[in-house]
């Protein structure tokens, strides 16, 4: 994917994590929180039921900084996260970015992110600061 | 663990993310950004080898904010981290965080957050808000 750099460029990704994605994650990360993981325990908290950890939802950010926008060569500086409302097993989340600033004098950009439910109901809304050396060589 | 819920405590956990942690989570999080996947392509960057993503070392805080302190039942609200140096394959990196302020209103609480390398470096500095229930069940 290739959008163009500037001011209001917005881009998305969706995905839906599941329970396997959910249980790696916990894996890999050390959080064995059990209102992630055990279906038992979830059902005694405020949720009823397994939620996804809000730092795998909030990975879609970084898939998007990454990759599509500004893309390859970012490099991430800065992140701010709410987290407004649960995310539950295989829902549908769409994770979107919007640049917000970009810096005259380093190529540095700020991006406004929200993650938002197949209800269009915001989970995560916060903001992104990252390098992204190659606009010195857009400017140049 | 059980550590008491109060201004000024701290709660650590370590890990070394290996190759497969990270090829595992590029998975999960669909942030396939080669320079934390390709050997090749990460030799080209700046850090001229593979970083371990930062939304994955900084996942660490989760595991010790839902499993240690405050722990079981927390809820997270909100996140702020800035990344400040890479983090390599197999680097072991301390997560710690610190209690900085309970509300008396509601049982909310604030933490510093810090992660460093082998080498005492700071590489992600924030601060997190949780919502933690069962301080009300201390506080009764």
């Amino acid at each position: 994917m290739s959008i163009e750099v500037k001011i209001g460029a917005t881009a998305s990704r969706s995905k839906a994590f599941s329970s396997e994605d959910v249980n790696v994650f916990a894996s890999v990360s050390t959080d064995l929180n059990p209102i992630h993981l055990n279906e038992e325990a979830a059902k005694k908290t405020i949720f009823k039921q397994r939620v996804v950890h809000g730092h795998l939802v909030s990975s879609l950010f970084s898939g998007i900084l990454g990759c599509d926008l500004p893309g390859e060569g970012t490099i991430f500086m800065e992140q701010s996260a709410k987290f407004l409302a649960p995310v539950f097993l295989d829902q549908t989340i769409t994770a979107t970015v919007e640049i917000v600033n970009i810096r005259e004098d380093k190529p540095v950009i700020t991006l406004q992110v929200v993650a938002t439910n197949e209800e269009g109901v915001a989970v995560i809304k916060g903001q992104a600061t990252v390098l992204y050396p190659p606009l010195n060589k857009l400017k140049a």
